[in-house]
């Protein structure tokens, strides 16, 4: 980093220590290496610049991207990275690997990593999104030919949502119905030459583990693009100065008002959340292999149920908060040069489709290219839903042998955590982590209980789910939420080095989960699990920690350890020299002004129907005003560089 | 519209007079005609195509837009119509007409009116967004030349924000700090021919009065944007289907899922809560100007409180009410087709720029062109504590013979609605229009008073402002949600003729209240208004109104009379048909299908190097599969045309 760091000041407060932060987040001290190797090399390589983007047409961004894309493969080879291109296309090749026999890993595996085949996954329909068994495409067996023939019969059978991948790659991977002498199979595999269909001996139980591995990629996923829009509007506001000047003093910094803190801290705090929380999941998942490997499923829907949760609370809040994070940079946040409108728009998609590890890894911004969409956007709801019907399954198991466990297990409990009632007195009462744990268990378990006992009054359990099912998701919420504040606090149980370290992570952990006491306060009042004025106290405390963190915000964005690069916002520069760079940069917007002093030229007509070519002077860079004997309107013309 | 009806079913539930209910919308049957001619005047102009934009570049999309700018203004002076080209500038033209004396005006709005000169307004600096008074930017005044110098001095003085006009202005309406020998006199205007500054003869009220009337004009365009959206999502979630097949019967309507219903039919409800509440400041700022021109100043303090308070709820409201939409719209709504992320990137600023008649007016998209952005985005909490302030101040005077008038009339009730604690016992209490009112005022006023109280410990007002920021910010919320929830009553006391129509907005306006009760049900509770129990009942009515609501969703978004061309959505199409156009439209995602049978064809080989240029043949349309012997692989051929 060249020249002057105008955040030097801000970098000077920070009360601990930054690098041993960095590979707090990055999990290790391997995984900070690396990950900071690979996004200094993408930095360096002139292939994957980024300035000239808002200016490509489609078809240009396209290739641009295909070309990265490309050079990245090379790289990774070159360098032996720890990394396969296969990785570009994340739904394709995981779902042969699950699914795949042996015969078939054997035949496409080495294609794919040697990049000889370009697969794009082909499950959704125009018609049919999530719906699997409602699919309408049949792949019929033709005995005389050993082939199958497949069949979109409708329109509404078109394979949809490919995405870019749809348009170059050389194999799909196409769900469909198997047709054998006119009997419908659904979707299923494996057939014999003699027209016999055999049940694929693959265990469908690794299927789900794919997807459970998928969906902690996508947590993962959420805590990058988060943490990348807090970067950017965290270092601006303090960049930023807006009124509050006295005696011509500076105007205060932007990040020293208390709604700007209120509105960014809690997402800071959210992104460090959504980080601890993947890294758990990872674990999780890590555990779910090894028992798979000796047959044991007993934690298998647990994981299932938990990454559906974890995922749609993740994305949502990560999704919302760049939005948030682009409000909170005013004006410019709407400049293409903030980086936050291109990352709102590439991120949406992205807390769907299924990874992109080369994407992410290499910090490069293939948004374009990858894209399998499938319908599962609309699987907020059902992802929740799954996590309700769980726990309604959780609790009717509450008194056989089958308990639950896990992040379930505080349901054994339910009968006492209906009785709770919080005990805070004081507002420093809630920085203590089992005030805060039992507060969010018994408002997740009365909310389930209540779901339960609701359901209980329906003849047609399937009539009460659908009737219950925004109360079901509101319960799903609190439990989704009580896992990531529990897992935050598990992770501050664990020894962490490095001076001051550990205390900001308290003070992020306390700002997380009482930023979403305050924001669901409704909950717990109206179960009864605190009162107003608990509730007040909360609140209170939670300003005071805003206070707290604020001298360390810069330096707590700065542990994320991204690239200007990588964060290809002017805004959100390591250096903070703003506005130099936007005028530089700014290439999307029109603006009026100059340098120095405005010069006088002689008067311009221009005539009525002549404007629309006027217009086309588009190239002009400097602006120099006519001053009449008016103050405030000024002739401006246009002049080519 | 030709061909079959998908939505017929739909339509023919309703059980009111969608014609009635047009007008209602409108505002009046001449709003509804003058509406109603104009847009089928502009959806059936081939000038005003829109179906090839997401393929144009950024210069070609700009060229365009000024194209139809122009051919809007020329259809505008042909037939007369009711407008003016200079509404395309909407910021310019209005603050010359409040701060322009009237000798500036005489010279300035004929040619503006002649569109001999356009013009765009610069006021924000790079460095410099709502601080008027931070301007950098000076104006020497030089009795030598009789001339004004205007200087800006430093990069952060840059004229930034006129957005697309700054490119094509022959004007600008430039700010800066009037300086005359050495004294710097701020922003201000008139000095005569001897450089003596003479105090500007416009009443300062005169252009608070512009303000009031961009912001309710502002207010107004949220109802617009937001009911489009809501019309594309409405009628897509009623041709949608998903599961729920029972023994072939078709897939559940997406619109018949509680969960969809919990999200999609608020957001009707904030459509009609939102225009009704805009039609009132309507005949607000009416009443304001019949006022003025009596030197009468007594409301404008309200007013002014009043737009800055309703334009920041309502345009967040739309903003978060389109993504929403997007969201309800599954994955298709991602698709540029399905008219919604375009419809979320241009209300974005449109929710801050001022006004955008002509582009409203002739249902236009000019949204490239058009885009004073100014730093008004980051104004959404200056807005709201300007209401605090006001709220604040109402309550300083309730001792005084200066008593609360108007909006905020009922805090002379503070004492009572201190004491307020609700009386509902039964789910149907809450569809009482004063028992909602009263809970809305009692909860407003609770958290306005607990305000003032903590705000009375500092000795130092302006830090206690500051520091209690966030709670001042919530207050004014409440406060807003009651000034729109009270105004969609008093709507309901007018006369309203047609079968049916008063009480779908009966329907309307109980979802839109008891929405937000339970939104903000932490309010409510925390602040002793209402008691769990009760919030329980409210939730409890809610839900039976969405079932109510439910028949006669897609004609309540017929009454927008919305035509297709405006709508620019293939999901919200006015008959349905839905999948064949999107399959014919969809230019932007890549996707695998075909038509018909897959044939056999050759194995291709694809040499990995080659891939890149392979991937130029975008331009297929058909796909052709070779199956081999497995299912779910399958080779994809591109093939031209």
């Amino acid at each position: 980093m060249q020249g002057v760091d105008h955040l030097a000041d801000e970098r000077n407060k920070a009360d601990f220590d930054v690098g041993v932060m960095k590979i707090v987040w990055a999990g290790s001290r391997h995984a900070y290496e690396l990950s900071h190797r690979f996004s200094h090399l993408v930095a360096n390589d002139p292939v994957f610049r980024k300035d000239n983007r808002p200016l490509l047409s489609r078809k240009e961004l396209f290739k641009a991207s295909l070309r990265k894309a490309f050079h990245a493969w090379k790289l990774i080879k070159q360098l032996r990275l720890n990394g396969h291109p296969s990785s570009l296309w994340e739904m394709f090749v995981p779902a042969i690997k699950a699914q795949g026999s042996e015969e078939q890993l054997q035949q496409w595996l080495p294609l794919m990593n040697k990049m000889k085949i370009i697969g794009c996954y082909a499950q959704t329909e125009l018609g049919h999104g999530s719906n699997v068994r409602g699919l309408e495409t049949t792949a019929t067996f033709d005995p005389k030919t050993d082939e199958f023939v497949l069949n979109s019969p409708k329109l509404t059978s078109t394979k949809w949502w490919p995405g870019g991948l749809g348009k170059i790659a050389t194999h799909a991977l196409a769900h469909a119905r198997l047709i054998i002498d006119d009997k419908d199979y659904g979707v299923h595999a494996q057939v014999t030459r003699e027209g016999k269909y055999v049940p694929s001996e693959v265990p469908r139980q690794l299927s789900y583990s794919t997807m459970v591995y998928v969906r902690q990629k996508i947590v993962f996923d959420a805590s990058i693009a988060l943490s990348r829009a807090v970067c950017i509007a965290t270092r601006y506001s303090a960049v930023r100065r807006q009124f509050g000047s006295q005696n011509g003093s500076p105007e205060t910094q932007v990040i020293d008002y208390k709604t700007q803190q209120a509105r960014l801290f809690p997402l800071l705090a959210s992104a460090y959340a959504i980080r601890f929380v993947s890294e758990w999941l990872k674990s999780f998942y890590t555990d779910l292999l090894e028992r798979l490997e000796v047959n044991d499923f007993c934690t298998l829907p647990e994981a299932h149920a938990c990454t559906a949760g974890l995922k749609s609370i993740t994305t949502s809040v990560a999704a919302d908060g760049i939005e948030e994070c682009r409000k909170l940079c005013g004006g410019h946040g709407y400049l293409t040069s903030s980086g936050l409108p291109e990352l709102f728009s590439v991120y949406i998609p992205a807390c769907t489709y299924e990874g992109d590890n080369v994407v992410m890894l290499l910090q490069i911004d293939l948004g374009s290219l990858v894209g399998n969409l499938s319908c599962l956007l609309c699987q907020l709801m059902e992802n929740l839903t799954q996590v309700a019907r769980h726990l309604m399954k959780a609790i009717s198991h509450l008194n056989s042998e089958n308990k639950p466990i896990g992040t379930t297990a505080y349901l054994c409990r339910a009968e006492q955590l209906m009785q709770y009632h919080s005990d805070v007195l004081r507002a420093e009462d809630w920085l203590k982590p089992n005030v805060v744990v039992e507060a969010f268990e018994a408002r997740a378990a009365k909310m389930s209980m209540a779901c339960a006992q609701n359901l209980s009054k329906f003849n047609n359990p399937d009539d009460g789910f659908q009737e219950l099912s925004p109360d079901l998701v509101e319960a799903a919420i609190a439990h989704c939420q009580l896992i990531v504040v529990s897992k935050f606090i598990d992770k501050l149980q664990q020894d962490i080095p490095g001076k001051g370290v550990k205390q900001q992570l308290q003070v992020l952990c306390s700002i997380y989960a009482l930023f979403l006491l305050h924001k669901h306060v409704g909950d717990f009042l109206s179960t009864g699990c605190i009162t107003p004025e608990q509730g007040s106290l909360a609140n209170e405390q939670l300003r005071s920690l805003y206070t707290q963190v604020r001298p360390d915000a810069v330096s707590l964005v700065d542990a994320f350890d991204y690239t200007d690069h990588f964060l290809s916002s002017v805004l959100g520069r390591y250096d903070g020299n703003v506005y130099p760079k936007l005028y530089e940069e700014d290439i999307c917007c029109g603006y009026v002004g100059g340098k120095g002093s405005y010069k006088h030229v002689g008067d311009s007509k221009i005539e009525e129907t002549k404007w629309i070519e006027y217009c086309q002077h588009m190239d002009y860079q400097n602006i120099v005003l006519k001053i009449g004997d008016e103050l405030f309107v000024s002739k401006i013309v246009c002049v080519k560089d």
